[in-house]
Parts: C-alpha cells; structure tokens; sequence
C-alpha cells in the first residue's frame, strides 16, 4: 500500500498560478482556484451525504464543472461512475443499477434528459452550489489502491461491463505516459475525447500531476482545434481516427508551430494512408493503443519512433509489459498486457474478471503481433476474427486495402456463415460521393489479395452501426446478412 | 508490493540504440549494449557465488565498468554497497563489516591499494571478465520493496550508518524529480558527483528510466564540464557548492546553450552572493535540497521558480510531503520529509532507524523554515545550532554574512562552551591571498548581526576539516577550542 498527497492539493501548493484548465472561450482557472473549488464542493456534497465509498454517477459534456465534480469525489472518497452521455435510458439504467449509483450529477444542460433515471438523488452541477458545506476533514492523501472511478466499457460485444479504476491505475497511467512523450514546460493538453472515456479522463489527471493547463472542448470541432494549435501554444492533442480525418483536411498544408508535438492517436487501428497523409503534412501522429481496461494508453509510439514505425502503436509504457499469445505461425496472435495501469477487475462481475485476468496479465481479445524490433501491430478484435477454410482473415487487412479507394469512405468487413468454408469474408460500404459499382471493388480486392480473402459479397450502406463510444458494432452487421 | 520490469531491460526494449553512458573521450555506450555487459557480467559474478540478497562491496571512480557492474548486481538480486574511495582503511573496514560485505568489486586503478580490505574475495572489475558464465536465470522483474543498494551516511556526527534504499526508493525519486524538472527527448545528464554518493546514482537510476544518456566524469574538472555543456549538449549537471563556484569562474560572461536548462544544486545551502553571481551570469542553478536518506533530492526549485526564489531549496517533489516542526516564533524548525523516495531505515540499526523514522516522517536533523508561499529555506543542522543565553544562533547566517568579504576564502562558525552564556558564536576562518585581521571581521560583523550573533573569536586556519564527501565536519572544530 503506497500513499500519496491529494494530487490536486499537491499541485496547487506546487504551482499555485498555474493555469489548470483553459476553455476556447477565454475561460481560465489556476490550480489553486480548482482545488478550493471542489473542496469546497465535496463539503456541499458531503452535506448531501456522499460519502467514502458513494458512488456518485457524472453525466456531462466536457466543462470546468464536471472536473470539479470528479476531483471533489476525491475528497471525500466517493467513486464516481462516469457515465456517456449518448447512451439510451434504458443503457443508462443498465449502467446505474449495476454499479449501484445512488446520487447522479450532471451537466446544467442536460438535467432534464435525466431526471426520470433510476437514482434517488438527482442534481445539476450548479444545484449543488446552492447547497450548505459541510465541515467534514477532507482527503489529504490518497491511498494508490482505492477505486476513484468505474467507466463501462463501450461493449461492441455482450453486455457492458464496469471497470474499476484505482487511483493507482490513474497515477501509473500518467507516469507511463510521461516517461514515454516527456514532460516540457510549455505542455497544453487539448481535452476534446469525453471525459467520461478514459482516453478524456487521463488528460485531466496527468493535468493535475504534471502540473499542465488542459485545454477542454465540450465537443469535438475541427476549426476550433485547428485555431488552438495555431494559435493557443496546445502541445498535445488527443484524437480518435475520425477526428484525425477531419483535422488533416481542416489543416490542409498549414505548418503547425514547433511546440506543437504531438497527436495522440488512440481508439483502434488507423488507415496506413491516413498515417501516411498525416506524416506528409508533417503532422507529428503518434499512434497508441489502449483502453478502459489500462486505463487509456499502454502501448505507444515514442517521439524518436513516431515517423519510422508507421501504423505501429509503438511499445509498451515503462513500467508496462506487453506479449503476444501467438495463435498462428504468421506471429499474429491475441494482445497480453500487464503492468500497474491495468484495471484490478470488473465491478460485481467475478466471472469477466478471471475472464480477463491471469496472474496480473489482461487478456485484452485484441489481435496484434511484433516485429522484430518489437513494435506492436493491433490487427484487430479476436471476437472480429473470420475463419474460412481453416484460414484466418483480419478484417482490417481488407478494410485498410478498400479504404485506399478514394470512392470508399468507410468500410466494415465480417465473416459470413457459409456450409463450404465455415466463413466467407463480405464488405459493408459507405461511399463518397463518387460512384463504384461491386464488381470494381471486388477486381480491386482481387488484384492485391490472396482469393480466400476477397470479399465474396459487397453491400452498399448509408452508414456503418456505431455505439456510443462511436465504435463500429460488426455484431450488428451480421444481424443484417 | 509492486512490481516493474527489469528497468535495464525495459530501456534496452524501448531504445536499444539510444546511448545510455557517453564519457569525455569520445567513448559510449548505447542500452543494449549495456544491458548485454551487464547481464554477461551478472552471469560471471553469478559463478563466483554472488546471489540474491549478497552484500556485495563496490569501491571506484565514475566510469562505465562501475555502471555495469552496479546493473549486474540487480540481475541477481545481490546488494551493492557503495564505498568512498576518499575513506581510510580503518573506516572502510567499519563499513565493509557493518554491512557484512562478502565481496568487493573495485576499479582496476585502485585494487593495489584495497587488497588488504576486510573481506575474503576482493576483485578488481577487469578480473571478472575473465571468469566463466554461469548459466543462471537473472531477473526480469524488479520488486519495487527490494533492497538494492546501501550507502552510508558521511557521519559529520557520530558513526557512519548505512542507509538502505530499495529499487522503489530509486524508482520513486527517478520519478520526483521528473514530474518538477521535466523530461526533455534531448536531455543529457552530467555526473560527475561519485556513483558511490546518492546524488551521483541517482543519475545512473534516472538515465535507465527515462531513456537519457549520462555524461560520465571520472573526477570533478571545471573545463570539462564547461567545455561538455558547451559542445557535447549536456542539458543538466548535478553539482555542490564548491563546483559551482569553480564553474562560474570558468565560465565567465560565456553564455550557455539555450538547451542547458538546469544546474542541480545540492550538497547543503549555498551562499547567497554566489546564487546572485550565477544569475547575473544566466546559469540557470536550481537549488535542491536532500540527503542519503531521501534517496537524492526531496526538495527542490522548479523551472518557473528558480530565478525568483534564489535562496531556497524550493518545494517537495511530487509525491514527496515537508513540513517543519517549529521549534520557535521565528519559524525555524527541524525539517521532517516523507515520501516514497525516504529510506525504511538504516541497516542492522534499529535505534538510529526509530529515532529517525516516525509514522514514515523522517526527522532529518537539519534546521530551515518555509516562507509564506511554502518555500523551504534551509538554516543548517539542528547539532550545529548554538544557544547563548537562551537565543538560538544560525551558524549559517552568520557564515553568509562573512562569505561576502572578499577576503574570505571560507568559514566555519561553532559553538564555544562559555560559562556565562553557555555558548558563544567563534569563527574558523580561511583567508584569500588579501589579508584581513580579527578586529576588522568583527567589526564588519557588529554591522550586520544583533550583538549575541558576532563571533566572539576569529580563529585563522589554513584549511577547515572535511571529511570523505567534502563535507565540513564542526565538531572536529569544536575539539581545537
């Protein structure tokens, strides 16, 4: 059992001026005013009753007062189940019983969506100011192995599951990714990924141990992120795919400033074309790989790395460690991860959990393999995986070859049941404004793939099934053959 | 208990062709190459006999076979024990016997004169290469609560005690003084401090967990340091006070490379006039303050505060806590740390170790107070204090205050035992080539000081008593009274 000072406290004896958190709109507030902000409300909170040991759920867009509601849980000990604002009622109720949530916060503007959830006690975040303090002796340490947050994963397969996230998983989560991108002076953090995702959270915490302002958007806008890059000294950004797409069209042939140093790229493999795009653009993309079970990164490209690895997620974090169960002789095999950042378990979920763990390993269902430098690939879900004929096909491999199509603008590749070969490979396509026929797709797969892995059928789509987490749900594509 | 991959090792994965040692005549080494000599060497020692928990002696100058063979030593779980090459024969033995020392390992220029050592197998590094391997699993985890290193304190008091850290005492400090300095991709790290000191390995630790080279110096040279930071891009030296001076004498008006961005200043408070001279000179010195048993620094100045707090050793590190336990209305106190980087306790010394460590909080025994914003200034040790009649006198104010005459080389100020008022202020002083007399000190002193402050005395010497780390030792002063 390792303690340390309250982060927050810590941080604001440390550098008491220091911007902590900056909004586009000119908004700032210092690390001193944050932590007496949300002492003081733990202290309404208290009032309320939260307690060591509530969970509390938070519903919110990006804002300062949502970082203000998750360090005051802090303070007293009270764990916060983050909760994502695009799921359905009835995900929400799933979510909240099953983590036994008894008070629910949430965002001024979205406090009527969600009175009518299944929690007793339900409160906007600015109701709570009008509350009266309670003098109740606040967290001065904080103990590494006590849960300080539970998120659900996104669940692109079964039911969602609530990973519990120890203030240690949090600590180790930062330091990892300190000693791998370095620490400067000068470092700005944009906060665009939901701060209910642990890829969002991670940016608050390693603000309050590095001492770094984070600069917060409630949504994802490419104009707004182009301009804070240009012009409000943002070092870091994190995005998922998508938001990188749109940022390189947005960027055109823009030279970013040279303080600008990276573009953390997270949630799941990206086109190597776009990777290619990006470096042309001389936009410094470092590819990560992680998730809520390691508490946002454990794998990750390294400055020195970053343009010569390319659709690499890099290696694992110090003090990480990373192996491949190889399934198969081509070295592709099922991603093992272990290291201080990983999650301890699933919330009441026993059996997920020694699913999941073995002697501190996490089995993670991803599908990857090393080079010989040992740099890591992510190929894909292991759940994703299509068998036919006793060959197995990555989905991403057609997928990555499809997407270079300038027609396609995104493609999802399952396996179809099939009586000859168990599973025959079929694409759902969503094209561009340009017109392409099947039979050109096809010919296209066939030119630069082996014939067990051409799609046997292309279906057209408007749109690919997403969950709330934005994921691709291919159990959905399947409900449609 | 926690555990962290070898972390040689893990740097040897991350960055196997980044150079970990760089020495002044052109030689490096990268951290594969390390890690390779390193475990060859461990496999070598592991054939004489040398095993987990070993006490294993290791007497040398700074150079890159005493780094190999201090990483061997955490291959194979033994403990190194790290000997003062400036010590005699008769403390060496105390230490070599105190800490049950079976093996000593010392550089080859210096075996002729340890053969008749305390301890049955003594053998110079080059002499290991030469025996077989021995086919032993070597570690590839390291236990964060292991022993792996003992040091003992210099003793300006009293015997000396060997301090034991654990990989997590290096870990955690490696990590301190990251989150206050940053880590920069370009960072290079001179050492010239002894590996045999904390100040010195605590560099060689950092260097394997953040991935940086160091700048190694086999003795302190004011034109090779000047000439590393000026040409060898050298960002960060770790030096003592009597180094500075030397360096800024060297150094003149030169102006230093943006990149160099820190001169670590530790080994005791420094005078207040050469911390203005440094400024004056754009050296950027950040005072810091720690000791053996805080595993290097504890406390230091950060980046942002440097230059406005000259004086100070800053604030604790990240997740290190300070608090000084006043001992009167003035504020000064008796300094108390605590932290993951603070020794458990001194070794086979379990009266030292509980009059030292309460509830984790280390009494370290030094004087200083914080300043309204929470900066420590340190007044120095609480045994060097003198009461006369009931005041409490700071040596080291009034030695700041004489230090300003040019004519003082240096000075030491004890207490004399005195029947009217118990102690009296006297001044051992060392005078430059300019010649000054008794009255003429002692009027500059009256001055300056409230009338109990002047030294009674001026007491001319050629020299003051050092011992084998440099360090003043007062109370051989007290015995020339």
């Amino acid at each position: 059992m390792e303690t340390i000072p309250h982060w927050l406290t810590k941080q604001a004896d440390l550098a008491p001026s220091q911007t902590a958190i900056e909004l586009p709109d000119g908004f700032t507030m210092t690390f001193s005013e944050l932590r007496d902000e949300s002492q003081t409300y733990a202290k309404k909170l208290a009032g309320m009753g939260v307690a060591k040991g509530t969970h509390v759920g938070i519903l919110s867009t990006n804002y300062h007062r949502m970082v203000i509601a998750i360090h005051a849980l802090s303070y007293l000990g009270a764990v916060g189940v983050l909760l994502n604002i695009r799921l359905t009622e009835t995900e929400l109720n799933y979510q909240i019983i099953d983590a036994g949530v008894s008070y629910l916060l949430a965002a001024d503007s979205l406090i009527e969506q969600v009175m009518h959830l299944d929690v007793e006690k339900i409160h906007a975040f600015s109701e709570i100011n009008t509350y009266e303090e309670k003098a109740v002796n606040l967290n001065t340490e904080l103990n590494l192995d006590d849960t300080f947050t539970i998120i659900y994963t996104s669940g692109t397969t079964g039911f969602p599951k609530g990973v519990i996230h120890t203030y240690g998983n949090h600590w180790w989560s930062a330091i990892g990714s300190a000693l791998n991108l370095g620490i400067n002076t000068n470092d700005k953090w944009l906060a665009t990924l939901p701060l209910f995702h642990v890829g969002g959270l991670s940016i608050l915490i390693k603000s309050v141990i590095y001492g770094m302002p984070v600069y917060l958007l409630d949504k994802f806008n490419e104009d707004v992120i182009h301009k804070a890059i240009m012009k409000s000294g943002v070092t870091i950004v994190s995005v998922v795919t998508v938001m990188l797409q749109r940022l390189i069209t947005v960027a055109g042939s823009t030279k970013y400033p040279e303080t600008f140093r990276c573009m953390l790229l997270g949630g799941g493999p990206a086109p190597k074309s776009l990777l290619e795009k990006a470096k042309s653009n001389h936009i410094p993309v470092f590819q990560t790989y992680g998730m809520t079970e390691t508490s946002s990164q454990i794998v990750t490209l390294s400055p020195k790395d970053a343009l010569e690895k390319i659709g690499s997620a890099g290696k694992a974090l110090f003090p990480a460690q990373l192996k491949v169960i190889t399934l198969e002789n081509n070295g592709i095999g099922e991603i093992h991860v272990k290291g201080p950042m990983v999650t301890k378990g699933y919330l009441n979920n026993k059996v997920a959990t020694e699913k999941a763990l073995h002697s501190e390993w996490l089995a993670t269902g991803d599908l990857g393999y090393l080079d010989t430098e040992g740099f890591l690939y992510v190929v894909g879900r292991r759940n994703d995986l299509i068998i036919s004929g006793g060959e197995n096909i990555y989905p991403s491999e057609i997928e990555n070859l499809l997407t270079n199509l300038t027609s396609i603008k995104e493609v999802a590749v399952v396996g179809k049941a099939d009586d000859r070969w168990d599973q025959v490979p079929v694409a759902f396509v969503v094209l561009n404004d340009q017109k392409m026929t099947e039979s050109e797709i096809i010919s296209y797969a066939q030119k630069h793939l082996a014939k067990y892995k051409v799609p046997q059928t292309i279906y057209f789509v408007d749109q690919l099934p997403r969950n709330a987490s934005n994921k691709i749900v291919k159990h959905q594509l399947l409900k449609l053959l």
